[in-house]
């Protein structure tokens, strides 16, 4: 596994964003966005071209678009949900539209507001659009490893899908776990199945840590040969079905864990904690990034002040194991 | 894997509550082992035998064993220090007494204000004594994965320091990821050669959160053998070089992520959660465990009211991936 290269894209300023009760200044996302660009990241999700009714946190997404500063290497992609998004997306010459849809008919309904079937004719006239340009096109599947409401996901379900979207020249899919209901041997069986199956899809894992399994998953992901992972930076990114729990897999958790493994990331792990750490100011509140709290493993702890004997003055902390 | 028995071992009582401000009344802290007790555990480290000025939490270690019911099939250990702390805990009628040391010297001198050797020493007369008697004598070695102050910890001292233990015929060896340090590939080959090397020993591990690695690095310890975890219900004790970090993995979210894994855990995870769900009162704050609020996986919710059309009346969830 010694310096695997595994790539990480960051999703914060959407999937994190669009769940935020306070508006995040469009200044304040285009540098925020522009910081992160430095950071090495493989891919940024920048911002939602969904209806400004409909996700109003996101109101500013060709401001944003228009206003971030390019890096090279970082693919700059956006979550477009019908062809409305796709031409403002283009209108902003993003390199890749993420769309997306639910491998759960009641999660789609429930989402989207239409059947799957209905989401796919709807997707597929995108694609149409989008394939007239040199822009990537990626399918996010949300509930890909379980339903809120219908429970399992058929892992043959989630394959169709992919079939359905591969046959119509998509670049790549994202197997979404919406709610966090992944697990680790799911993923394992999943992961190892869609890899043999599309070899030529570039596959992203997305995982949420609703359950506190985000890490245990991506490393049953790796396992599987999977080296391509969504994050959300500080863990943002709630679950509307789990108010309070955690959100997205936390980027910093997963390239800390990444790189002592052995993996190469490119990420700059010290520059993300920054930009974490000017999260709360943004957003209002604290993140769910223990990370951030905790520091790296490698920040290490002077010991307390020493007597005469080598022993510490004062019982520092009484017996943890 | 499918069914292999995973044995899960209870320390919130101990390793939790030692880190809480505020005093749990004693027939609080009876009840909450009593309820545990039904829950299916292996084994409750109910206690700690420390002194009552180190550790005024747990002052009422003598009134809370002898206030337990105990049931059949769950081993009752408690945390020693010293032949104070195992003649009080022998008094009691321990299954188990749990000693501790560290494999780092400068944590071993800042936690336990000696030198490892002092603490050998000390032990090996405290494993004198209770040898006298039929009840079994686990050693929990801290910092076993990487210390605060000194950093990575060679794998070598740790299995030097479980020889020796081994040697003085103790039962069973347990090691410790005190600060949340420990990753997966560290723990998997740990945990292969102290299984290779130990046959003999019941080997448990004890893992932080304090990184948001506990779990994956559970995953990793499973891979290598291991069938045996310490965890803190609600995910309880904290870390003090991390303030405000999660503490020791979570209980629940352990036997959630085995269970689903397909792991025999013998644990009733609906009492596990109600039980989780009273601590709150108990301490006087909010627990870190995310699965207490977000709730199992197969706790599914129903669908928004739908209109004629089979969609829903109101879009309820933006565009969530």
């Amino acid at each position: 596994m010694k310096d695997k290269r595994v790539y990480i894209q960051e999703v914060a300023t959407r999937d994190g964003f669009q769940n935020e009760a306070q508006f995040v200044d469009t200044d304040a996302k285009i540098a925020l966005v522009d910081r992160l660009s430095a950071c090495g990241y493989a891919k940024i999700e920048v911002t939602s071209f969904t209806s400004p009714k409909a996700i109003p946190a996101l109101r500013d997404a060709e401001a944003v678009m228009h206003g971030i500063k390019r890096h090279e290497g970082v693919t700059y992609t956006v979550l477009v949900p019908n062809i409305r998004g796709a031409e403002r997306a283009l209108s902003c010459g993003v390199d890749e539209v993420n769309l997306v849809m639910s491998v759960s008919e009641s999660h789609n309904r429930t989402n989207l507001r239409m059947s799957r079937e209905q989401s796919f004719s709807q997707l597929r006239d995108v694609i149409g659009v989008v394939k007239q340009t040199k822009v990537a096109i990626n399918v996010s599947l949300s509930t890909a490893m379980g339903c809120p409401m219908e429970g399992d996901i058929d892992q043959t379900e989630v394959l169709r899908w992919m079939e359905r979207f591969a046959a119509e020249g998509v670049h790549g899919v994202t197997l979404c776990d919406t709610t966090g209901m992944a697990f680790p041997s799911q993923v394992c069986a999943l992961c190892s199945d869609a890899l043999a199956q599309f070899p030529e899809l570039e596959l992203t894992l997305h995982f949420h840590n609703t359950r506190g399994m985000a890490l245990a998953n991506t490393l049953a992901a790796l396992g599987a040969g999977i080296d391509r992972f969504d994050a959300s930076l500080g863990g943002l990114g709630g679950c509307p079905y789990a108010p309070g729990a955690t959100g997205n897999v936390c980027t910093e958790e997963l390239v800390h864990m990444l790189e002592l493994d052995g993996y190469d990331t490119e990420v700059n792990l010290a520059e993300l904690l920054s930009a974490s750490g000017s999260l709360p100011r943004l957003i209002g509140h604290d993140v769910p990034s223990q990370l951030l709290k905790a520091g790296r493993r490698s920040d290490l702890h002077t010991m307390p002040c020493l007597s005469n004997d080598g022993l510490p003055e004062q019982r520092a902390f009484a017996t943890g194991v």
